[in-house]
């Protein structure tokens, strides 16, 4: 049965990349071995970093003066990176609080400094991305959430401040250009528009390092990674592999332009639809609406058992809210067809003319 | 061409781990879905979290009040968490240096406390397992590498101590038996006998945790892990589902007495054949021989070319030796057959009747 995936994450990847992958871990490169059991250090596994690193590079035209790494630990790990390798002694950093990752996130820069919170939606469930904050001028970086998967908002655009600039963009790297130069350090866990779970791609302006006066961990030092190339010790092979072939997909497709084009497409079906219907609502603000993943609640709950049946029926997949916002939640990352989209949209409408 | 995988890690894993893993990649338990695009919070992968660590639970054996952990980061993240979790302020810890990991244990630990040195190999390049050390009462842990990849040695006892005993088993853990309450905590990259790289397996006794009196970030923390069941954050989904695998494997085949036996015969047949060589040497101390990796050298170096010649015509992959040592290097993991190593012998005794 053709299945839907409109799983939050770990998500859809392109179909030809879950074949290419399958056909690597019996026989990679015709090495006879698999990708797995060869030794990161071979010439083969090297070729895959380095092409992983050149294509984020260029998909997203990173300046000259940045790093790309591939780490492990996913956005967790980089939230107390962040605070350990940017945050001063004494020092001080300003957080946007958008939601569930955001507040995670200065949870842990305030085991190193002063953490303000200059902007907040949480009173209102998170449902609007906070603007005309302020930035101190003293603070050491500013940190912001591009994408909040769990409430469905988006950054639709960044503050222009002299402080460093970084941003979480875990659920919508890849999906739309961004211009890198605005940003000191980006991270992002690959699980949902680049790869599988298992790794976490950080793109740092290498300036901004070395000035905490603090002694950092090897192995939580970003300075570490750079200078060994993501090689300081055995990476996920795995999952860098496949984040190279999502990215090869990508480019062979057109990249960014293509892409931002097709995920607008799929977020205006099913937006429309919802500002139409009379028995759907979505459940961010308007302006804020995320282009990967939107919330929406049936205003009538009665339809709902209806609603799940016809959606299981049509092979939608990972379509329930997440509990602090209920409803459902349709994430439509890059590999998602626009078809996808509109077997949604046509069980969507289907229950509002039998309802 | 059939390969002879010799490779010091990763490295080999079983042929039908890796035709049940690439079968997955496409449909993952009839669900038409790749395992890498369902979320880790599904049934489906929940199921395979559990049974991974049900299957170390039960394969080693662990005493009830042992928590079992799949993390990220490898054993060079261990060598930080282990002390951020047990070196108290003010503390102290003993190690054991036997080579390049230890090494690496013991420049993190120094961030944290009083980190002595209580027995080292370094000044005969690591060819052997220090003896008759003595660890000071009032460490906090003690700490050892059970088995040294790169110099070819292997702890055969381990210190009877009133002090918490952690152990990294990176490279031999499943390899043979080990009574896990003469541990408090253990810790492993997977990528020798247990999976692909990208995920580290932790055993630790709880009541050890807790008592440094430092604040721990939230990921370092294995109280986080454990209160989580690995599931805090995303878990690397792909190696631990070749983990569970590779563990299901063992166990169809007899588990740990089954293996132990069949690495002791492979060991035995190489070592043998380097004992009665007169052109071949071994390169560590006898009695700490690993069973793990094999290290020896050519008595005349003219040798050199043509036995790489023979190894390369028989399939044979991943035996150069690390640049510390040279020469050569036997990795013979849980997954490789008595039939390379045969393999291997046979074209050494071949290279020793022409030469």
């Amino acid at each position: 049965m053709k299945k839907h995936n409109f799983s939050a994450g770990p998500c859809i990847l392109p179909q030809q990349v879950f074949k290419e992958a399958s056909s690597s871990l019996l026989n990679f490169n015709n090495l006879d071995l698999s990708l797995i059991e060869i030794s990161h250090r071979s010439a083969d596994f090297v070729a895959v970093m380095d092409e992983a690193i050149s294509l984020v590079k260029e998909t997203l035209n990173v300046p000259s003066e940045y790093s790309v790494l591939f780490l492990q630990g996913g956005a967790s790990m980089e939230f107390l990176m962040v605070a350990y390798n940017l945050m001063k002694t004494n020092g001080k950093a300003a957080y946007l609080d958008t939601g569930a990752w955001s507040s995670k996130a200065i949870k842990e820069a305030k085991l190193f400094g002063d953490t303000q919170v200059v902007g907040s939606s949480k009173i209102k469930n998170y449902s609007y991305i906070p603007k005309g904050y302020s930035i101190p001028t003293d603070a050491n970086y500013f940190h912001c959430t591009s994408n909040n998967t769990i409430f469905g908002t988006q950054m639709k655009s960044f503050p222009s401040t002299e402080v460093n600039v970084v941003c979480d963009m875990s659920s919508d790297i890849f999906s739309r250009k961004i211009n890198v130069s605005d940003f000191d350090l980006i991270y992002a866990g690959a699980q949902k528009n680049l790869g599988p779970a298992g790794t976490t791609l950080v793109i740092v302006k290498d300036e901004i390092l070395g000035h905490t006066g603090r002694e950092i961990p090897t192995m939580l030092d970003y300075r570490t990674h750079i200078s060994k190339e993501s090689m300081f010790n055995t990476p996920p092979v795995f999952p860098i592999y496949v984040s190279m072939l999502t990215l090869r997909w990508l480019k062979e497709n057109g990249g960014i332009e293509w892409i931002e084009k097709r995920n607008n497409q799929k977020a205006d079906l099913l937006y429309n639809f919802i500002d139409s219907s009379s028995i759907f609502e979505g459940s961010a603000a308007f302006e804020d609406r995320s282009t990967m993943n939107a919330t929406f609640l049936l205003t009538d709950n009665s339809l709902e058992s209806e609603f799940n049946k016809m959606c299981l029926e049509g092979g939608i997949n990972g379509l329930k809210g997440h509990r602090s916002v209920g409803g459902y939640r349709a994430s439509m990352y890059n590999a998602m067809p626009l078809e996808s989209v509109q077997v949604l949209v046509d069980i969507m409408k289907e229950l509002e003319r039998k309802g």
